[in-house]
């Protein structure tokens, strides 16, 4: 089987690691959100591809979902004494990461060729790609503010502000990387990480050719909901949905994915409303969908897999 | 009394550092060479100027005379597990300034701003500015190969190969920076620092005003020879000097300097070339100039500023 997955940052990094224990990893290709990404002094940041890359390498840091295990901050405590702009955690070894980044996309070479190279030397044989080469930047209107870039919502302000709206900056230029469209359209499933569906698949879906892409085999698409009980595991993913006039549930996720997803896959504590989410025209598969550990990782993965739970 | 130092790097930190020792900090201007910055991983690395502010600070290390003293490895080490560009070594805390200094610039702030704010930061009262706002880039035209960057000669190359020229790229359009010209003109006396006369001091001269300036001076100017008995204390000016026609001895350093500057300090090991000197129309300063102490930079810089040995 092969498989193709988009990919936002904690919770899709879990789902990613929980296939590859049930499958190859060189069968699964994850197209990465990129609406993230971030030019902080001068360094060009991929949050969600470095999550997802440090997770599959076994190298993250487990208590945080970000930034690598073990790290050590002399970088940031000397930036904060000089007064530098500090609110964007950057550990040293992470900077690597930033820095051979920023260097190779400086030299002409695409994010994607970029990530190849990362994953390569962090051994990590899952096939990994950025949605986009292209500019593709998320934009947070907030409601007593302006708008921000999305880090500036998401990290400086904690993600603790009404949020108005959300646009992502570029989408309408940007063409899907080498790969993305191959890959979505030759995999067996495609599978929709738990990820935020307004701020991490959102940028994804945006990008011409893609929503059309899963829409045209929406059978074969699956989606696991990262809400569970009304409420986001990680992140601002409730709040959103909320401001932006969605139901904070998994039905209001249904709703979201409705035109792209085939299959949702929800947690137990939501099975009461698989009706609903049928309702919706999709098929709803109940599991357990919280990746407390690794081995719950993999059985969500199996679920994911066999369709069935 | 107010000085004004033209400055490079290592040698020009030690006899600032000497400086003051022996007068008050903000009476002195140090106007530093940009023309060895470069830009590595999307950092903007101004190597002289560190290397003066690590210096009066106390922070330097002082076994390397570049960088900072008790620094860490940690994103060198990684970078190198990702095959990245390590030639060019950039400590934890080290790597604060350049993106401290980075994203201040991306901010529109001017580097002589950015200058300021880094000397309050670190307690430093010498004023350091940079020679310019502007682009300046020393190449190097290799005799066996291509035109390359400074730090790729300095730092990659080892200043172990042959070279036919160096040109000051950008010189031409550049403008002194704010301060750079009043400084030069205001002070009571203007110090040349024991740099490298080529590829230190010679972008500053290159800039448009400053050899204008201080050749209608001449007599205020007095320049520390840097090399001693036909060699340089550090770096390839004895070389460079040889390479580009020159003679390698402070007769070759008085003939260079002599439109600029009207004494040059020379060590005791030089004592015999002092007429020479002379016959080129300088005054000749003959003192210990090896700044192995501290107290010896304290003995040279009150030397200087004596006007006699």
């Amino acid at each position: 089987m092969v498989i193709a997955a988009l990919a936002g940052g904690v919770g899709a990094a879990r789902l990613l690691g929980g296939l590859v224990q049930v499958m190859p990893a060189p069968a699964i290709t994850a197209v990465v959100n990129t609406g993230d990404d971030t030019v902080l002094h001068g360094l060009h940041i991929s949050p969600d591809l470095d999550t997802v890359l440090y997770t599959l390498a076994g190298a993250i840091n487990p208590e945080t979902g970000w930034g690598l295990a073990g790290e050590t901050w002399h970088m940031m405590e000397a930036l904060e004494r000089l007064g530098g702009v500090t609110w964007f955690n950057l550990g040293d070894r992470d900077l690597a990461t930033h820095c051979y980044r920023t260097q190779r996309l400086g030299e002409g070479a695409p994010l994607h060729q970029v990530t190849v190279e990362l994953a390569q030397a962090w051994g990590v044989e899952v096939r990994l790609v950025p949605v986009t080469d292209d500019l593709l930047r998320t934009r947070v209107q907030l409601v007593d503010g302006p708008e921000v870039a999305f880090q500036e919502y998401f990290v400086r302000l904690h993600h603790d502000v009404p949020v108005a709206s959300v646009r992502f900056d570029g989408a309408e230029q940007a063409a899907p990387a080498p790969g993305v469209l191959e890959a979505l359209t030759g995999a067996d499933r495609v599978v929709v990480c738990p990820s935020n569906p307004v701020v991490s698949i959102g940028p994804l879906l945006a990008v011409p050719g893609i929503a059309e892409c899963l829409a045209g085999r929406r059978d074969d698409v699956v989606a696991v909901s990262p809400i569970v009980a009304g409420a986001a595991l990680k992140g601002p993913a409730d709040h959103l949905l909320r401001e932006l006039g969605h139901e904070s549930s998994v039905v209001g996720v249904a709703r979201w994915y409705a035109p792209w997803v085939g299959t949702l896959v929800i947690d137990h504590a939501d099975a009461h409303l698989a009706g609903a989410i049928e309702a919706e025209g999709m098929r709803c598969l109940v599991t357990d969908t919280v990746m407390a550990t690794p081995a719950r990782a993999a059985s969500l993965a199996r679920a994911v897999l066999d369709g069935n739970s």
